[in-house]
């Protein structure tokens, strides 16, 4: 990962060849830059049969459910392997019977992937498709609901990280409630930086990854769903593999995976919320993300280059920019020099525009984002690109 | 990982309190142990996106096709996200069109996993049952194949190990092929340290996963497919998320999984790669194996602990042991006892006899399997149970 640029520079003095070394800070929606500690914790081997194991799964089972806070007691935490699009639809598959009717509330590549899952199992939803840029309004689905009584589920993305766009999952939850719905929310990108309290926003389910605001590795997700859903959801699954009621059964009689989990992964993620605890939870995780964020923006308004999203709907997670408008601007020749600085950005994910993205999760803090600003700045010195 | 008793043994010498602390060897079928280089190689967090991390990618992808040997040229390696058991129902959905019909060679766990993710996805095969640890013969094949020319495909396991049993791939592959029909194979626990090259076994696509014979650690599988059998199967899968030719289709076409990767296990496989193939490749590792399961089986019988299985179709991946014939004997206590000495064992997995088991992969040798006989000797003598 060290470029051949960068070992050449090795002639320089102590601290930047120190800086030079190390690996880029990764600025992306995850897998982002996580704690040595929680690296570390990969250092040992673990039988995936013997109770040493049993009781790390039960532990962040417990752990993951309480981060619901107290209204989560109604619900039993399922992990599953696999990244996130397999939990994604390992929800959508056991939740969604084959005689019932998904509304998928689009507003990106995420919300696209539900669609398109509902589709390959069979079950294909009604969309309400809002583009790129637009959260869907509590109206909307109000209308929606209101027009089709076949419609048995409503799933939205929390925040959709294709653009950043945070989508207003609160209000959608009382329409859907108030119509004697279910309401099952991809929360990948924002579990655990922000709030999804049971008590104010009624769901079925929730799902979410160890790779992303609790700053674990990749390599598996969760379910977060009410008790009395699961247990009606025995047989539903279109997949043995990726039933999360099967999961659940064999895991409460066991304490096991049925299949092999990622053990490795599993502990890493339970030192991932060693750190997280240890950060203050859910509070001080999204405040550090707000920061991440504001500092961004800031920083990246000095350099004139602008977000693409208004404020109001702009998440704390990742942030879209718009690419500086000069024909010398070139995407992979800026991500280079950037990188070559000691930041990964991320490409943009938008049809309407030229865009870039930046994470603001992970093991970084105010002063990293505006390094990198820095670094954004310098590399489009270096390619000739003029900053308004 | 330690219990109470061995923390309250730190008053000991130095030596025997340095292997009271050291993790339990894992003689389990995987996770298995695994060397510190390959853990070491989770200690760095990588970009998804990211270049760099493309090309390691690459380079598993083309050094897992290389085990097959020449003849696997006309083979592509489709990776793909979760346990073993999420790439065999990838390989079924994907290959078992939704018209086609499967016959499955069952003869333990593993068989009976493959016929309910069948079942499951609504494509219910036919099934020869041999029941706990007869191998399927080629002549039952072959009169199966002749009474229905419906069946398209045939799925076996090569080593089950449920019991440990070697299935004779080789003979049943000539009978699939001599009918024109398409052999799927779920080699798991025998991929890398048994041959199966497709000059004299003609098969279709064949799974296995990060965590068994080449020493990984657990996250991902992959299948090796005929490129013209996966260039026929698009749209057949009933998952997006284990679409094998959407999986690939997206490889080939940006270098990148479809969904995120389990990136550090990722790297932690070509980590073991390097040392499968500084220890001598396929030919190495099975003989090391072997040598492990005969130092195994000699010094069991030097304590009257005999197979369950005909050495003629005993694998060196993983034996069954018959429990002790005593009414002392208790499965849980045994293990624990034996864990206390440093050695974890997997439960046995027959109807009709109680039975243990002990793996022979991983970062063992024969001097370990010695060693786990006395730790089962004396684990016996505690407990009271006589061998005779
Ligand atoms: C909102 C959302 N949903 C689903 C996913 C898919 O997760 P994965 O890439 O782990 O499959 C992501 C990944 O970034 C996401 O942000
Ligand atoms: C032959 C065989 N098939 C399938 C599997 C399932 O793999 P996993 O437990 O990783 O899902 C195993 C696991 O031991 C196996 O040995």
């Amino acid at each position: 990962m060290v470029p051949a640029a960068r070992a050449a520079a090795l002639t320089e003095p102590p601290i930047p060849k120190r800086a030079l070394m190390r690996d880029p800070l990764l600025l992306t929606p995850g897998p982002a830059t996580t704690d040595i500690a929680v690296k570390a914790a990969m250092l040992r081997d673990w039988g995936s049969w013997d109770d040493d194991f049993r009781a790390v799964t039960a532990e962040i089972r417990r752990r993951l459910r309480a981060i619901l806070g107290p209204a989560g007691t109604d619900y039993e935490c399922v992990p599953m392997q696999g990244s996130g699009s397999f939990v994604v639809e390992a929800m959508l598959g056991t939740l969604v019977p084959p005689d019932g009717k998904a509304l998928v509330l689009m507003n990106g590549a995420y919300g696209k992937r539900i669609t398109r899952t509902l589709q390959v199992m069979g079950r294909p939803p009604v969309v309400l498709d809002k583009g790129d840029y637009l959260p869907p309004t509590p109206a909307e689905v109000d209308t929606l609901l209101a027009a089709d009584p076949a419609i048995t589920h409503v799933v939205v993305v929390h925040c959709e990280t294709s653009s950043g766009i945070l989508n207003p999952v609160e209000a959608i939850a009382r329409v859907v409630a108030g119509h004697g719905r279910r309401l099952l929310i991809d929360a990948m990108s924002s579990f655990g930086a922000l709030d999804l309290d049971p008590a104010r926003i009624p769901f079925d389910a929730v799902v979410a990854s160890a790779n992303k605001c609790l700053e674990g590795v990749p390599g598996f997700g969760w379910a977060l769903v009410r008790r009395d859903v699961l247990e009606a959801a025995a047989g539903n699954a279109h997949s043995l593999s990726l039933d999360l009621a099967d999961q659940w059964r064999h895991m409460e009689a066991t304490g096991q995976w049925r299949f092999t989990p990622p053990t490795h992964v599993v502990v890493a993620l339970r030192a991932a919320l060693d750190a997280y605890e240890a950060e203050g939870g859910l509070p001080a995780r999204g405040a550090r993300y707000e920061a991440n964020r504001a500092a961004l923006v800031e920083a990246m308004a000095g350099i004139g280059i602008r977000p693409f999203l208004e404020p109001d709907v702009m998440s704390p997670i990742i942030v879209t920019f718009r690419c500086p408008d000069d024909p010398a601007f070139d995407f992979p020749a800026f991500y280079e020099a950037v990188k070559r600085r000691g930041f990964v950005l991320y490409p943009g994910k938008l049809t309407e525009a030229e865009t870039f993205r930046v994470g603001c999760i992970g093991q970084v803090w105010p002063a990293d984002m505006r390094a990198a600003v820095a670094a954004v700045a310098e590399a489009c010195a270096e390619m000739g690109v003029s900053l308004p």
